[in-house]
């Protein structure tokens, strides 16, 4: 049996469902971008993200400090993903024997980059030898006043995304094909550096998630916990002129990268706002079924497995 | 360069300088056996533990139940050696494609087993594929009202352990030669499936730590952080008779499991107080020197390395 069957992933949930804690102090536990523990008047958030080498990172493709710049960025992801404040992270290092120090130095000068930009401390850990490729696994605590949840959207919100989606697919693309060097440095950036930022005034947010998997999925997940429908209009989802410039040369079609591509750590959130400032509107939360409408009016059906399934 | 190098140590060591915070939320970072972040009136504590299979762990030596069992403990062990209460664990893992999810079932029943002995709560975590072995990554919070760290042991202070000492060590030495069904159940159990438990009335406890590295290395962490010496009379060192009966037949000497063994997961501290009923006392904090006094009052320094560099 395979990790990627859906047998397992049923397991595994069934294996998380007996681990709900009955403790008033948690207020969510497993299945949003992290734990919200009670703690005074204070929320404490806690995120985890392990990656592997040969499965999340290629070190043919990376270098050590964008790897450590990546690792931190996309826990600090999953607190504003809640609405918190990124404060304390806890780095466990599985180090092939092979590898050398000075390398280290480097995923840490990667870490403390973006630890600076976000007033994150790296305050523990924990180092050991790999028999196999290198394993960084991170817990990232932060705290917020309100958790913002994937649950909460309600027939009428609109739907937003705060930048530009598909260009860190897309960098992943160009670097598989031509290498670290190669044409696309601002999207291959996108990919190997992703920039992260919180969401600003959150008063009328109803619901809130990071594009870890693709915008198709992770608004999926939106619908799971909140029980409701959503339509998407496909010629308001945000592309970058790069992404449509690359994907014009390789004469695929950007909405593709941009629906499905995933790694984009834009934040995705419903709100009763008609508009704002900070961020695009490209659709509306409906009591049900999920939709994406072309330029000309047609609606599809999305499923969460991807863009391909409805094109 | 190797990972056992001294020199990568210490660069690793350079690297956690480079991390310390300067927040005054931080009451200690790396350096002792959790984190200690202050929230409001309490102390939250934080500690995280990589296991990897090939180095911590060997599949045909543990079942995936023993393994859940002692990857919770060793966490657990880490919050009690700060005098805490484990209350949330964070389960990254990355599993092999090849693993059957019956056994990833079973690990959660090992850990949940564990956890419900002393009240913890799995609340979050991250599931991934593994291309190499099994990785276990753990991240336990837990609370306290007063930290006890390694520093804080003074001259004249007696040091006690709470349980007898060598018996994991003797456990795995018995499991490399004969397999889980062999002789020294008690033994093997012990470094299967450790026990661990929290230290009752603290309130004469100047510096406490947890036996994961041995006696003579741990005790050396406390003498470091605590800037003192330490004497151990070797007579009064704990041994079980199951241990003296394995080491009568291995024809080796008991003690050396019981100083250099390490995973015994007992509770080694220092006290104001010349006796207690729940500890054995084995030495006393001296100004400064580390001996072993053995049964006829030779004095034999001791290094962190271990007892073989001392007999």
């Amino acid at each position: 049996m395979q990790l990627s069957d859906i047998g397992e992933f049923g397991l595994i949930q069934r294996l998380r469902a007996r681990c709900r804690s009955s403790s008033r102090e948690v207020l969510a536990g497993m299945g949003d971008d992290a734990a919200v523990i009670r703690s005074g008047k204070k929320k404490i958030l806690v995120t985890t993200d392990m990656m592997l080498e040969g499965i999340h990172f290629d070190l043919s493709l990376t270098n050590f400090q964008q790897l450590g710049w990546k690792f931190l960025a996309v826990n600090i992801s999953d607190i504003f993903a809640m609405g918190g404040r990124p404060k304390y992270f806890f780095v466990s290092l599985g180090i092939p024997v092979t590898c050398h120090p000075k390398k280290i130095s480097e995923l840490y000068a990667g870490m403390l980059r973006i630890a600076s930009k976000y007033g994150v401390a790296i305050i523990g850990g924990d180092t050991c030898a790999s028999s196999d490729g290198l394993v960084l696994s991170g817990t990232l605590m932060g705290e917020c006043r309100r958790a913002l949840t994937r649950a909460g959207a309600k027939a009428g919100d609109r739907i937003f995304v705060t930048d530009t989606l598909g260009d860190s697919a897309m960098g992943l693309a160009l670097l598989k094909r031509k290498g670290a060097r190669g044409k696309g440095q601002g999207l291959i950036k996108k990919h190997l550096m992703p920039d992260v930022a919180p969401l600003k005034n959150t008063a009328k947010v109803t619901s809130l998630i990071d594009i870890s998997d693709g915008l198709l999925i992770d608004l999926s997940h939106i619908c799971d916990e909140s029980k409701v429908g959503a339509l998407i209009y496909s010629d308001r989802v945000p592309v970058s002129s790069r992404l449509r410039r690359a994907a014009a040369l390789l004469g695929t079609d950007p909405l593709q990268y941009a629906l499905g591509g995933g790694e984009d750590y834009a934040l995705l959130f419903t709100s009763t706002e008609a508009e704002r400032k900070d961020a695009f509107c490209i659709g509306e939360i409906t009591g049900k079924g999920r939709f994406i409408v072309d330029s000309r009016g047609k609606r599809t059906k999305f499923r969460p497995e991807g863009y391909e399934h409805f094109k």
